[in-house]
């Protein structure tokens, strides 16, 4: 089958032919790709920031969300059945730990994860295990929501967590509306009434968060005079969340300074170091919320709402063959929405 | 009254007669001096580091750390009477703001907090609120209890927050056996089956909290080899909790290589920046949580444990016009527990 | 003052003059009623069915839904100014006991109850404590909220409670459309994505329902077809939570049944008896949940939403003359939404 | 192999030979028995009680409560030996359904119930799934625990849900002191610090209970004398949570009167209705919380705990050929602690 992989750090990527995954477990499952969304992360794997940390050998195939149709399956799988279309968890979980049995899929101590430590969905077919499979809705299409499965994932984890200590006149600061924040900002509006503040430095996205349901959109620049708008709303006391889907460019010093007192702030984006004196920590009594992908209830949910129409994805889709295109598209910032490949 | 108060930043303390405090208001109580706890704190304020903070004019009394007596009431006041054995909450707050009724006084909206930013209880005579004031079991006097009503209730807090994500098997480290330290253990033991380690530079302060109940002490030294221990102890995954009654002097960074995945670090300490990568709060998903003081409720809760025995308090006890000799030993580190003044 | 008086059970109201109340604690104040909701409660106060609870002496004032504007405040009472525009929670409460400081206002260990135990709202003015008052946004009018001060909070109580636990997929239904269900409907949609399934045995308060934005709506009659209708709904599992505003006439029976493993069922109407074996309670390790009135933290969120126009009130106003025009049409099942006296 | 086996009901069980089970499917595991719990649920599938609901084929053997070593395991599991010590969780789990995933595996949609609707531990071999072992610590043996499987787990499970919202200070009633209620009151000493009363109408019971932990003990009679004992020590206000492992007796009508305002009363034993006017949950905002068998994380912690020395479980020893005098005695009420059966 055709493949899109990694052949060498600091390269572009090979389109090249593989042997398809086969069935070697009872629980394994064969998906024939329907759409692999392409993610700066992937772009980040190129550039050898993962290599110490994945510790994968290449040459490898990159994609780590991922929809399509079942193609083969183990004899111990039940409940699914050849042709139906699926989206997959990031993660090939054990559902023997703790941590599986607690639903915390992230922190299974067992996991792979296709596209950064295995084999991924650039292809035409991936091997993942009948744990991470969701079958989706009539109304769904693998390509609709493909880049729901990591991307997506995460944004939904964030905003539920800060949904569940938010109340309505309760301020929600969303850093951010792009890829993720777009995401974050639909389900937020679908699960909870909290007020949403959206902040980015560009005003398209600012156009599209309104469109979504943020309360108020606030374009921030090169001086602060956001954060004392964001005062300004909030009575001068700051926001009870500030969900930060950026986390690099001096994002964190000003959301901090948007933060109530006993406020959360979840960090979701990342590049830069979160440092701030412990003093400021105590005294405001503020806490910091890591945020990774969602379990696989989470993306249960977040498929629910995209059936329900709450959730919708803007994607750009470009051939599996043309993968270098989806690539540099979003390298220069050109791809509206998310880009997904379509072998 | 004698008083001992700050009457210049960067210079000792002086002992001056004061008038008493007058009932004002008609929820004002004042309260007859049993002990005061002298706190470092109380040295950060003559050093001149909360000046800006408090924006407290000089002269003013310090001490937050209040147990005595009731000596007199303003007109609303009810449930208690002139004689009464109390303990202080150290805030004096409205009880009509949104945090306030949350149970969340320490956010209060319109509060006051003798010792810091209003005349405090190294004297005589204190006045505060009737929101502030809890009876004393007739087992506990004064003395006994007033250093709890601020670092033990900070401990206090800290430990109920991580309790309640704790279960069996969990590992809860505590960094710090000292005076809010040797708290927290002991509470930490009486409301959760976590185990626990705790780690100190001191070899006597871990033996205090190996007779408190540390399921495991370590002593940290020079080199990091106190994190290996505790990996080893906790199968290499590290800890569910880790308290971190220091923040300084580096033990946050050994504190979050100690910290399990998705794991809570409780920041109650303070002198250090936090500061860490964001890609490693979001890999690990772990969640920094902030600590002040407990609420009122707490404080409760705490002298229950204190009357059940569950609790105790090592103090050195000082007359008030010896304040300068406590303050002398807690900064040359030569007072075992906590110093309080007498008057 | 004119006040609309019960001077003996089971006999009419009457109208009377009355001295205004006054001001005698620092903390009391006098609001100028703007509107006063009329509740099947005030009939059955009048039917002796509270007599040996709330142990009032008559003749006194009924009325526990109101709004209005100051009219007097005491000496210590701030944040408040005669004018102002306000809605009572219905209970005056101490701010001192635990409940009070844990936020559960209606645990109060020290409560009145203005309406039910004190003099009430079929008046001019009435007598609340501080701690009760929440100043009302510009754009709302003590007659267009003061029914949400009771029968409104209690829906959004319950309805905070249900969506707390509810996820997106997740199935809630409610019982009953009327005065209170039909805020609830209207809370649940603002704050949850859950699915929302409506039975009534009245066509048009489904209606009603459905206009307010319930998913499902089912019209219950003589058998108990309704009950398949649902469970076709979930799957053949039921809803993980029910809401019953009903409690009588079998609803309970019913609602049991439609109601999933591990499932939440919250009692709010009342008439007949919680009456199931204890081996159905335990084999499907289902809840039943308890719903008073909310907290005063639960009527400011519930005015937030009206402010937004999240939940609207169908009122039906009649002068505090006609107070029987209004008991009788009440009486009669002939009020659309909710009666309201305005003096 | 041997087993003992409901061949008939309301007919004594037969000792038979059956073909030992077999690894059928990739996921299975066959323990060899070490000690099966003998508990009143066997007497009630002998009285027919559960013939409906079990839906099971006679002949077939019973014991749900199983502790051995492993025998033989499917391919596909890992992580475990032939020859490891174990106890099992009582159900087989999917590991794929959402309850599974949110380790609620007492309501996994595709379960199965060995004693129960399946073979069970009466016998020399069992067969379960991989999801339902859990490795012994050193330090316990199988027929030291193996009534803890199910009895125990269900004691822990509702301990734990009401340690949650038990703090210091607040009252946890038990009623019932016998096999479950011993493990629930050493379970909650563990966990918690709330005040513990129990109550039991034997006066050995009652001795045991207190060597175990239990802050008071009370001791039922013909009258409700024990009510007011239990009001006097509670301040007249009752106990925030009563552990019911009864239900039966009328244990419930004295239960709810010992129930504080806005407590939570948790149904464990069952027996016979609960049953209780609407307005009496609602006026006075109680809870009412079912409870079956905890999960297989409840069940890991409850080995830790007696791995810890926490809890610990008298037993009675049975040979597996004299089972017929292990349920005359249960029946005669002769065991003390619990009786186990070992082959």
């Amino acid at each position: 089958m055709k493949v899109a992989r990694v052949v060498e750090y600091h390269k572009p990527l090979q389109l090249q032919e593989a042997p398809e995954p086969q069935i070697e477990g009872p629980l394994d499952v064969i998906v024939k790709i329907g759409a692999a969304g392409v993610c700066r992360t992937d772009i980040h794997i190129l550039e050898g920031q993962w290599e110490s940390k994945s510790g994968v050998t290449l040459p490898y195939t990159i994609g780590h969300e991922n929809a399509g149709w079942i193609h083969k399956l183990g004899d111990a799988v039940t409940g699914l059945k050849v042709g139906d279309k699926v989206i997959l968890h990031p993660l090939v979980t054990c559902g023997l730990c703790r941590a599986c049995r607690f639903g915390d899929d992230v922190h299974c101590e067992n996991s792979a994860f296709p596209g950064i430590n295995a084999d991924g969905g650039y292809a035409e077919y991936l091997k993942t295990g009948a744990r991470s499979v969701i079958k989706l809705d009539d109304s769904l299409e693998p390509a609709d929501v493909a880049a729901l499965a990591d991307a997506g994932l995460t944004a939904y984890h964030a905003a539920a967590k800060a949904a569940k200590i938010l109340r309505p006149g309760n301020f929600c600061i969303c850093i951010g509306a792009g890829g993720l924040g777009h995401i974050g900002i639909q389900v937020m509006k679908a699960i909870s009434a909290a007020t949403l503040i959206v902040i980015d430095q560009n005003a398209d996205a600012l156009k599209l968060a309104k469109e979504l349901g943020a309360d108020h959109v606030i374009q921030s620049g090169e001086d602060d005079s956001f954060v004392k708008q964001v005062k300004d709303l909030t009575g001068g006391k700051g926001a009870e969340a500030v969900i930060d889907f950026v986390c690099e460019g001096g994002s964190m010093k000003t959301g901090v300074q948007m933060l109530r007192q006993a406020g959360n702030y979840y960090v979701v984006g990342y590049g830069e170091n979160l440092n701030i004196p412990t003093i400021d920590v105590i005294s405001t009594e503020i806490n910091f919320i890591g945020n990774l992908v969602g379990s696989y209830n989470d993306l249960q949910e977040l498929m629910i709402l995209a059936a329900q129409g709450k959730v919708t994805l803007h994607t750009s889709k470009y051939k599996l063959d043309d993968f270098q295109q989806a690539i540099d598209d979003l390298s220069a910032g050109k791809v509206r929405g998310r880009a997904i490949l379509v072998p």
